[in-house]
């Protein structure tokens, strides 16, 4: 039966809360929806899986990917409580899911503590003004890999 | 025993070679190092393990979690075979990992067709303007798991 958009949505913002009431992680939730069947649902597990990529929308599209069997979700639809995070961001452009419904802003986050923004001004940054040192190091070898997989696949 | 930067980066990039030679997934490795020793090691998975966030960099920076058992990386130094994409970098960012080095740029992933410029526009790109829609739902429904969780911890 196909549900409206709201619908999904409050699934997505139930599994915040109910993340939050089992001491799973922080208050966010994830469906991801396809031909009008959610695939897959989750809520933030960052702290209790001991893993920081344990994002609602990255476990929700992890379990999604499982079930299809593919590392795609065209054609997907992710209803999340809150807009994602640069991480889940790309997570979601890798996936090629098709669209993104959200409930909170990034801003509405911020007002909870749960910044991203200093993410987004990195990202913009140039390497060496960043918090996080980058440095390049044996670039000639590593580019080797990359030929010998162009040759691979030529 | 204390090994070279040189060391550590060699191992990530015969990582991305590994992986290649294993159809894993795409040529990328990474290593997680903390107190001179590599806690964790990884190279790309994403069309084996059917999972599009399976970058070398977040499957070791997971093991490395997992190893700790923590969701955080403080003092780890991560080397990968190339610069992380904004999915990782996101991640690299919520670890607190302290420094990465890199092997090649993006732009020699660019070269070889390995591109992730386009995730880049993209978060910089107002919602409206982006390739995959995003739009808001919910909103005041959704704010209040986070008024919800402000209370449990105030």
């Amino acid at each position: 039966m196909k549900e409206t958009n709201e619908f999904y949505m409050e699934r997505a913002i139930a599994l915040a809360a109910e993340g939050m009431n089992a001491d799973a992680g922080r208050p966010f939730g994830a469906v991801v929806v396809k031909d009008d069947e959610i695939i897959a649902e989750a809520y933030n597990q960052v702290t209790t899986m001991n893993d920081p990529t344990a994002h609602a929308e990255i476990v929700a599209m992890r379990k999604a990917c499982e079930k299809l069997n593919n590392f795609e979700l065209r054609d997907c639809i992710i209803y999340t409580s809150c807009e994602p995070c640069p991480m889940c961001l790309g997570a979601i452009y890798w996936s090629q899911a098709k669209m993104v419904y959200y409930g909170c802003s990034r801003k509405d986050a911020a007002a909870y503590n749960f910044d991203d923004q200093f993410i987004y001004d990195e990202l913009d940054r140039d390497m060496k003004d960043r918090n996080i040192q980058f440095v390049q190091l044996a670039q000639k070898k590593a580019v080797k890999v990359f030929e010998a997989w162009g040759q691979r696949n030529s």
